[in-house]
């Protein structure tokens, strides 16, 4: 039996019987109108649903022009300014792009905070001249100062973005704020009349709610920060004085600011920024049910763009199931990001965008889309398997991607080879090893965003920690997102899990900082391993100065970081040990940028050392193990290297020869309920491979390049 | 005009024709017996004088033993014990070496601590139990727990390491207190028997007065934890008790076990602890004037040894000028170490002792010792061109050296460069282009010893800032080291200065932690560069998370270090400039371990940047300016890039040709008002340079391997 539907294909107006082929080529269900792109009505009819793009806070200047005090706001710090004399002014816009923002000085004294940051004390003393928008400080002589104000978006920063990245010279976008009263009636309407304005509409495809991630640019408009988790822009003094009452405590602006880090993902989170986040996301699902509802009363669906204006959704809280949202669409741009989607629970459907977009970056004479489309298929695909996304799609201009005949066919396998995947694996969940819980300060919340910045960007200082998100968004393992504040409230929340995983930094967020002087949380922990739970720690896994040591499970790990303080200690443990997880790889792994400066404990085993600087190493814990690794970035070899040490972690090295490919390069995935079994090649070339069933059994196999082959159990 | 003395050497019984041989042939004016050495009566009335090694605090087991309460004491910290059950025992010798220390159970409710150092409490719940000098703990399970205690030094570590080393079978010395009272007593009266049985010797060379620097064995007798600068060996029941009285708080034995990293140079020093050198200091000082005086009243010169048992002397300190002491000996490995002794104010004369000592390990045949010489003198020779020590010398077995007949040819013409040298130089100081103090927790008191953990011996971690010191050993600056506590003291201290440099990791005392949050302190150095001073920071310089910011003078330097908490904002500066520091060396530059995930801030000049990690920049700050390094390994070619960096934060690029050599292996001194300058090789090949004279007129000039070449201004 052919499979079909479950594809979404973009379209336009000038390529209606190309639409309609396509339709049929790639079995597609669903066609969708895409940034500069029109719905030919044409295509109504084609028994295809039809989703159309809705932008909730932008795309009428009018509106926004009529009621400049619901424009939407954001908090912004200036730089630091050291004065020099009793007297200094801060420009506050400097290094802002001038048409984005404005700041908003009213009730400045209140919404504003100005801060020594010298002494860290709030100042009082200083005046606010609109005219230039600068303030001015009664200031000591080289302290720092800064200010946090309050401006309004003049200028949706998507849509600067867009209009200064393609070249347009069109009116911006101001924004408006549906958080607010008169806004917030007017944008119900508003919906209302657009619903009923394209009634051959099935999906009302919002981009997306109400808050924009944090984005601003500098005076050059280049991007000046970014936080894809930021929520900086989901302020007004209306939405504040409901927090300060939903909390029972003064707002201050430092609880946004936050010293200029704006609570980036690498923060600790404090209470109150916790607090506000809970807020917002029980205010933000609240009122996109007053959008669904509307929606369901036309008989549409809501489909949620995760991106954008998405802030305060939080689709992995509980709350985001009061949202009414039918279904869920996002990029994907690797395995981490395609569970982000796949991974969210109660809607009723997910969809992955695929890449390439049908965009001239991509499609120009001389392209290799089909290069392009592989490498994300397969990346993506590792993830697919493990946790499905319930339908594809894409966008762009299909008339780009016609004039590639050798991309068509390929996303028709792709389509197909979807369908197949969704066929076998519907119903059930992908065979796991054992049950892993990635331990960070935000938990569920940020669930295989941990480490994202922008989206799923690179850097430098998160690539060797974001490749163990991304090894495990599409290994054989049962994964959670687990916070400190998770352990301590309740006591028994690891027995559930085999083995913990905290990766990243010393102080930041993603191994816990001042948590791990919390005794109730380190000795929980503790125990767990005691008691034979498995616990690897990547980078500076829970690293805090505290009480004698820097690395807080020195005792699980068996290893610290050298910051100076323990020089006086000879250390006589550098041999390094042939092992199980290494005994594949050898000792030429590749740690990303590594970590400096650790040593190892007597007594712990060392398997690889690089100029005196422990790299991994092993230690038993009472019953319990702990791996240290510094660093590993993604790949086939270190995703292995992962799995390995996830199962001599949790004592399971006899469950190595399970849905086991001798070949790193391939990946067995078995849904056992409906007796299938799945074995994929992630490379593009061909390979050869010995593969085990799940009872140990085994033969000898030769793929093709990208293959997924499937077996009956 | 030959000139004669100033050098000091070895002599033995069966030597003596040879000695008095090589005491004409060096022109050496004084003789000096060695552990294992005899004086030979012969000797005497050569016209030369005699040193004896006095050891205060052993070489006396009868009188420890009879006196087992006043044997010397230490605290030492047991390993971390993590409780698995609401009962732990804490074997006290665990790891430590069994002859060496014995507990001291006396009063331990008192002078031990035992600390749940998952709380940080202190824990009262405890008993000790001699048998197997085992502590054990009403504990929580999986805290973790310390016991602190105080055990009696069996064997001194000096002793038991000699022994160790050469293998000998012989009875351990036995420690005793001095500072206790019937020491006291006895030891006074041992000093007078001493030197009534030792007529003929003039010197009395003490190693040294007290108190041995932190030296513990491992139970395979091992090395376990050294620091040259460690006061835990200098504690006693007594003592503590008397310190009580002088700060007029109760002592804890915290003050010194300091979480296990014993008050380590990396540590900012606490201000129990500072009170605790203070006190000791004091007393020690007084102490020895106790034993000065008796070698005055017999008309002999108390010499002593800077190490082993010098802790409490603190050379560099106000107190030290009470001990009496005339001269001060020392062992030179490098440059940082000569000024280690010449530095030191108030005594009569300083002696290096030079290396290779006349050992097995270097004279055996088919060594080399010329070149350990050669080597040794040319590091030791950039430092004494700049404070020269008055005399030196050589020790081991005269013996050894004598079937060399190239090395004492060799030495010959070392002790001549000496005289020449010191008489050239004597009565003024070389000329210096600027006043440079480097600023860290200890100041004054580490002089030259910043960044020393045993000596001057290597650790990777501090190689590449120990490096700064050793270039600043033998270049033409004024160099102070001051603390903050100095700044904070003295609000116009930073005007007597030209450059500050903060050398060393984040958060250690070299850099100073906590104390930029102290506003007088900060306000007081940016105020010193905005005025037009130097700031030079090299690896983390002012590194402390605090207030949005980890590089605390960011504005001073231009530099953050990316901690994950600014990686939300775009970097933009990557561009390398090229410079007046990097325009002989060029961008290849040696940073030794240099440093990770450095940015520069919008406006910096980035001189070198690699993989997008900043290793050198710099940056107008008003008047002044800042210097960022990442690390600055010794070398000549580092050397000068230091010299240039001191004169770019000074804005005195324009005195780069004063004394002066284009070659930076050759180096430029002058004593001006001594009318004489100096040119040396610091290679041991020949080389060509341009030698610029003060007024900035130059010649060419081709030098011999180490020449040094002295000219009439």
């Amino acid at each position: 039996m052919e499979l079909t539907g479950r594809v979404t294909i973009p379209t336009d107006l000038d390529i209606v019987p190309e639409t309609i082929e396509i339709l049929k080529k790639w079995g597609a269900d669903a066609i969708r109108d895409c940034d500069g792109t029109e719905f030919p009505e044409e295509l109504k009819g084609q028994n295809a649903k039809i989703y159309k793009t809705y932008y909730t806070t932008r795309k009428d200047n009018e509106w926004a022009k009529a009621h400049p005090e619901e424009i939407q706001q954001v908090y912004v710090m200036t730089p630091f300014y050291t004065a020099t004399e009793e007297s200094l002014s801060i420009p506050l816009m400097y290094g802002l792009y001038p048409a984005m923002l404005k700041p908003n000085g009213k009730d400045n004294k209140r919404w504003w905070e100005v801060i020594d940051r010298t002494t860290g004390e709030v100042i009082s003393d200083w005046s606010y001249q609109e005219e230039g928008y600068k303030v001015t400080i009664k200031a000591k002589p080289f302290h720092a100062y800064t200010v946090s104000f309050l401006a309004f978006i003049m200028w949706d920063p998507v849509h600067m973005y867009n209009a200064v990245t393609n070249g347009w010279t069109i009116e911006p976008q101001m924004t408006f704020d549906v958080r607010q009263p008169a806004t917030h009636e007017f944008s119900l309407k508003r919906l209302r009349s657009f619903i009923e304005e394209h009634d051959y509409v099935d999906v009302i495809r919002f981009t997306t709610f109400f808050h924009q991630f944090t984005l601003l640019f500098d005076e050059k408009a280049r991007e000046k920060y970014v936080d894809w988790y930021g929520y900086s822009a989901s302020v007004s003094p209306y939405i504040l004085e409901k927090f300060e009452k939903e909390v029972g405590y003064r707002f201050r602006p430092e609880y946004i600011i936050d010293q200029g880090y704006y609570n980036g993902q690498y923060r600790v989170p404090s209470k109150e920024y916790r607090d506000f986040i809970k807020f917002q996301n029980k205010e933000v699902c609240a009122l996109i049910k007053e959008f669904t509802d509307i929606c369901h009363e036309y008989g549409k669906e809501a489909m949620m763009f995760l991106g954008d204006h998405w802030i305060g959704t939080e689709p992995f809280l509980d709350e985001f199931k009061a949202s009414g949202v039918d279904a869920i669409v996002g990029s994907v741009g690797n395995g981490s990001t395609l569970r982000l989607i796949s991974d969210i629970k109660g809607v009723k459907y997910t969809e992955g965008r695929l890449l390439p977009y049908f965009f001239p970056d991509t499609f120009y004479e001389g392209g290799d889309p089909v290069k392009e489309a592989k490498y994300n298929w397969v990346t993506a695909r590792r993830a697919i398997l493990r946790s499905p996304i319930d339908r594809i799609g894409y966008g762009g201009y299909l008339k780009l991607a016609l004039k590639f005949p050798e991309f068509i066919e390929y996303v028709n396998s792709v389509c197909n080879e979807f369908r197949e995947l969704y066929e076998n694996a519907k119903g059930t969940t992908a065979y796991s090893l054992k049950k892993v819980a990635v331990l960070n300060c935000w938990g569920k919340m940020r669930s295989w965003g941990a480490h994202m910045v922008h989206h799923a960007l690179y850097q430098k200082q998160n690539y060797s920690y974001a490749g163990v998100i991304e090894s495990l968004s599409g290994a054989p393992f049962d994964v959670s997102f687990i916070s400190f504040e998770d352990i301590k409230n309740d006591e028994n929340l690891l027995s559930s899990f085999d083995c913990i995983i905290n990766v990243g930094d010393q102080d930041t967020a993603h191994t816990g900082g001042l948590y791990w002087e919390d005794e109730e949380i380190i000795t929980r922990v503790r125990a767990f391993v005691a008691n034979g739970g498995g616990f690897i720690g990547i980078g500076e896994p829970t690293a805090h100065q505290y009480q004698g040591h820097m690395i807080q499970l020195y005792d699980v790990l068996g290893i610290e970081k050298e910051t100076g303080f323990t020089l006086g200690y000879d250390k006589y443990n550098w041999d390094e040990n042939e092992h199980f997880i290494t005994s594949e790889t050898g000792k030429a792994i590749d740690f990303g940028e590594g970590k400096k400066n650790i040593y190892a404990l007597p007594g712990t085993k060392i398997l690889v050392q690089r100029d005196k600087e422990v790299q991994m190493a092993v230690n038993e814990y009472y019953k319990g193990r702990g791996v240290y690794i510094s660093g590993l970035p993604y790949s086939a070899v270190n995703n292995r290297i992962l799995h390995r040490a996830i199962l001599w972690a949790t004592n399971s090295e006899d469950l190595l020869y399970t849905w086991f490919s001798s070949n790193p390069n391939a990946e067995v995935h078995a849904y056992v309920k409906n007796g299938k079994y799945a074995v994929v090649n992630n490379t593009y070339e061909p390979l050869s491979t010995t593969i085990y069933r799940g009872d140990g059994s085994s033969f000898d196999l030769d793929m093709k390049p990208n293959d997924i082959i499937w077996y009956q159990i």
